[in-house]
């Protein structure tokens, strides 16, 4: 026999690991098998596997990339494979055919999730063992954490919840394995039914086929209908906590029996844990309905209706300074501004393909003795409309028009969320037309454009992702497939000419077009999806336009849609949490709080206050007769960026005694050096209260 | 006899005149009569004659003041007295019963509406002179001069109308007077429904009751069932034109007849009548809509539907200056800005009284899940909830709230004109709250910045209106007698202050209060109403707003709404027409247009264009390979403030040869000179393109 036929025998499969090389392994080998093979340290570390057959496919995505989030179909779907072709399986899972292999360690963003769906079975056994009569919905892993939805007719008390955690100790003592098992279909549906399970029972019948076999995992003397994977056993289930219980109707219908949904999270390691509430916490302090509020920032009138903001006069400067500076760059950037109407006619969205595609979406008409008008949920076809009103030739382009557009989009009531999910906002809006070749220098020009405003904005990371098309269902999409690699192709490059790394998202991509995405990561670390660059191949051919090339002939222009802050709403929620509402001298409503120590010092106080706002500061002074540590409270409140007080001393020598936000005391200051200090801040849209 | 007793004697009248003189004549003598006994050149010069009963009335406004616009019942109305309780009076009408008399000459405003109706009758006669089949409706005066309207189942051709002018000139030439007669009703019915004057027997039925004696005027063989007056003579109607006939159905119904409506005009003489069909040759051209169109500023698409305007790169741009100054000039003057919602809660616009008071001119609900919406057609309520949204303190106030907000209105459509009258605009709107004490101290402070907003944009001139209630009619009006009359007195006092000549108009408030409009008048004197300062007594009681005042007490405040452009989209429709499209500087969308003499020069002139965009102008080089002088021609045409001319002279020396607007060729400049002046010019929001 030569070596090339024992590898392809029935009892030796070939197993390749991410550094290239390949084992060939008995079949059957699991892969704790090879990583004990690999050193017993890593035998030790690794959380979970991840495998794809040996075999070509068409799409591979980089599988170290992060699941996308947990649905109740991928917990229990037959056919688990992600799009890029990997799927996780257990450690202990015997390997049968050649596959890639990746042991995933616990620094592995896909291993969270695995010790996090593993607690929840720790948890529904520690259900059970105290409270028998629990009837057991599912219990997926989340961003957060985990939850099992349970059903029982008498509520879990905060003294439950506590004992449920004192069991799950118990339970991860033990050390019990999970156990992989399978069984007919029939089987678990009959078992079930006698238990009284009816959510397994459903589970069963929704997600698998009559002949299949499905999947239980065991731990002890507990067992659940669940595709996996989880870790090898309960033991390394080593830092949890039981966090509330809310209520939930089986399948969402109020009709239904009311379950009990029960939250805990887990990780790694006590550390993290910790971590994950302090997180929590700042998460709470920085939440801007809250902060909103108390600086008198914005307010949601319900009588006004719901997610329609008010802009409060503090909360106004600050976005008069967001959309002075979007303006100003956005004519730097040669972009003309436009203003186009809030109503169009209800032709225009026939035209436009909106009440096709997104009516459901966009408010009722409104009837009118000439027509019906609806609002506009989008800018587009307004500026489409400016386009199509002269004939352009290839030297009129590139066209870029910028609108801070309102624009009104129907959400159910009750899934409002301050100013990140409202009905009514302002989108920094714009449109590109131009030629074919002019697409790559215009994506550059808008990944340059969406960067600076991030960082001006206070915001050093972004993740990009670049969302294709799938081209296996070309049904789904409008334009040619030439039009379709162009786009593609110059997104690319232009993400390659500034360098920027970016994953690529198949399948993800609007009907009418690619697109870009930058998502901001702010101070908490938590993404924001704001900037969007969007092809269109949809309006330039529904609207017919043209323009005249150099060959003399009409040629349909392309079309870009690009937003920055994407709505100057949701971008001014994400600042307020992102700076804790301290914001930066240029962005702070009020820059300078003056406080005269005492009545006699009035006077000169008010002097200083007229210098400073000749030099532009805004400036509040506090004259009301209180104590002054009392109106240093109140500034710091407000999370004023300066205090200024001023007693005898100050007031013989021109100065000042500076208060800097999250410094304290810094000390005296003559008031033309403040002010210097002050104005620069300002004009260089310094993020921090120091000149650098 | 005694003195008296001859005053009170029937055969004697008393007479005062506008001196206060007062003449006792006989009973039955005319105005025309006292005029000649004043003196002859005063016969020949009055025109007609106001006369009020000599006993003392309820309200008397100034009888100079001008007419409110012709309307078929005042036409014909038997009751035909004004207001003022004066009345207009043939000269040939004789006196009866004790009078004041103005006796009305050429200047006052009033006599060209009577030869103007004097001229509508000469050109009945004409018309019936030549085609006698012709039937009368009616022909009254207007602001550009008079019509009739005729019904004649043939058309009138240009030439109809010019030998109808022809035959004017003939009536006029007979001299013949203008009679008076008053006949009974029935008669005057049975004649014309004898002569098949269909339209005249509909008159007399609705102007007059069964029973009346009714007025006819006849000069020559023409009679006219007329309230009157005229002028004593045809030969009075001196100066006149034939302009043209339009389409017209009876009583407004398709249904009905077709008329003819033969429009004309007149003045007392040649030389106005000329300047007239200059003036109307000087609106023509400064049409914003075609000047929109022609200096692509913006447009209004059918296809989006009425009255809604797109702003495109160039308005965009005046837009932007507008808005930038506006909100700057705001700012100084303590105001903050806010932003409000374009849609609210149904429940809202009921609290707000709208509903009930304004619903026709709003558009219809749109239902959501959570309750109807309606777009807003005005920005007080939203400003009002931001008020009521914290407790306020007299230490607090005036808060003064100024959006820039998007309102929509119903309008007819058909009804819409460019944008001077349109369903979407933008307000420049503002609301003070304040105490009664503060109230004056505000409105001087309204009235300063509307008048520093109009001479800004280049207007001098202004007319100020004061609209009072009517005491009389308490029930229209809201609010207590005694806050109408600090409020009217605040505003009085405010003008007073201001050393600003008003109008007052008894009757013309808003039901909510009284209010100060401020009518500019434009380079071709034409008046418009933009700028209002109004009171609310409505908003603050439905909203029930609060404040606590020094004695710790809840007050009331006092609400303001005060516009300055009134709407943008209007403001920038008078501007157009008022700069003719030739735009000062700081407004201009290109502001220097440059050209070079040729190819070789093309890279000095991209040279001079960064050192001009680099000093913050906005510039235009036409590279094209095209004649110099069809590139001037070009900017020429666009009304581009400055065009540099750059050849070999002018790159050798650094320097750039001007060519100013409206001065054409202003030889050699120094490029550093150049942008000296043109930021000068804009850093002044110079009206004109010279330094002063």
């Amino acid at each position: 026999m030569s070596a090339n036929e024992v590898v392809s025998s029935a009892a030796v499969i070939e197993v390749k690991l991410p550094d290239g090389s390949i084992r060939e392994v008995a079949s059957g080998t699991t892969p704790l098998d090879i990583a004990n093979a690999i050193s017993p340290r890593l035998a030790a570390a690794v959380v979970v596997a991840r495998i794809r057959p040996l075999r070509p496919a068409a799409s591979r995505r980089d599988p170290e990339a992060p699941d996308s989030p947990a649905s109740e179909e991928s917990m229990y779907a037959a056919d688990a494979t992600d799009l890029d072709g990997t799927r996780l399986v257990d450690l202990t899972a015997p390997l049968t055919e050649p596959v890639e292999l990746w042991l995933l360690k616990e620094q592995d963003e896909a291993s969270l999730k695995v010790v996090r769906h593993s607690a929840a079975h720790v948890m529904a056994t520690a259900i059970l063992e105290l409270f028998p009569e629990t009837k057991l919905g599912h219990g997926p892993a989340t961003d957060q954490g985990f939850f099992y939805d349970v059903y029982r007719p008498t509520p879990f008390s905060d003294a439950d919840l506590a004992a449920i955690e004192a069991r799950m100790a118990e339970v991860v003592a033990r050390n019990e394995p999970f156990v992989r098992e399978e069984e007919a279909r029939e089987k678990g549906l009959t078992d079930y039914a006698a238990e009284g399970e009816f959510m397994k029972v459903h589970f069963i019948e929704k997600f698998t086929k009559p002949g299949d076999e499905i999947s239980l995992y065991r731990n002890g003397s507990f067992s659940d209908f669940c595709r996996g994977p989880h870790v090898p056993s309960t033991g390394r289930v080593k830092a949890f906590k039981v966090t509330s219980v809310a209520g939930a109707y089986w399948l969402g219908d109020e009709k239904n029996q009311q379950l009990q949904r029960i939250y805990g999270t887990a990780f790694f390691n006590g550390k993290d844990l910790e971590a994950h509430f302090k997180r929590l916490e700042e998460i709470k302090a920085r939440d801007h309905r809250v902060l909103g509020k108390q600086l008198d920032l914005f307010s949601i009138q319900e009588v006004a209706g719901s997610g329609l903001i008010f802009w409060h006069p503090k909360g106004g400067i600050i976005r008069r300074a967001m959309e002075d500076w979007m303006r100003e760059a956005c004519i730097k950037r040669g972009y003309d501004l436009v203003f186009t109407p809030h109503i169009m006619r209800r032709e225009l969205w026939k035209i436009s393909g909106h009440e096709g595609f997104y009516s459901a979406n966009m408010y009722p008409p409104m009837e009118l003795d000439d027509a019906e008008y609806r609002l506009k949920p989008m800018n587009c076809p307004g500026h489409v409309l400016i386009y199509k009103n002269s004939p352009r030739s290839y030297r009129d382009l590139p066209q870029r028009y910028a609108e801070l557009g309102n624009v009104y989009r129907y959400e159910r009531s009750g899934t409002m969320h301050g100013l990140l999910r409202v009905r009514g906002f302002t989108q920094d809006d714009a449109h590109i037309f131009c030629t074919p070749g002019q697409i790559e220098d215009e994506v550059v020009a808008c990944i340059d454009f969406a960067q600076l405003t991030l960082k001006t904005f206070g915001f050093d990371e972004f993740k990009v992702e670049l969302s294709t098309w799938d081209p296996n269902d070309r049904k789904s999409y409008t334009g040619s497939e030439e039009h379709w690699h162009l786009a593609i192709n110059s997104l690319k490059s232009a993400l390659n000419r500034k360098g920027i790394p970016f994953r690529e998202i198949p399948g993800e991509a609007a009907f009418y077009g690619p697109k870009i995405d930058i998502k901001l990561v702010d101070v908490l670390g938590r993404m924001w999806q704001l900037s969007t660059v969007q092809f269109d191949f949809n309006l330039p051919e529904r609207f017919e336009l043209e323009y005249t090339a150099e060959d003399g002939e009409k040629h349909r222009p392309v079309m870009v849609h690009r937003a920055l802050f994407g709505s100057v709403e949701r971008f001014f929620g994400v600042l307020i949490e992102h700076y804790a509402g301290a914001f930066p001298m240029w962005l702070a409503p009020v820059q300078v709080g003056l406080v005269p120590i005492s009545e006699k010092h009035l006077e000169y106080a008010q002097q200083v206050k007229a210098r400073l706002e000749a030099a532009g500061l805004r400036v509040e002074l506090d004259a009301r007769n209180e104590k002054m540590n009392a109106k240093i409270r109140e500034f710091t409140l407000q999370k004023t960026p300066f205090v200024l007080i001023m007693g005898d001393k100050e007031s013989a020598s021109d100065s000042v005694s500076v208060r800097t936000r999250g410094k304290g005391d810094e000390g005296n200051a003559p008031v033309a050096d403040f002010i210097r200090r002050a104005t620069t801040l300002i004009a260089t849209n310094a993020a921090t209260l120091t000149v650098e």
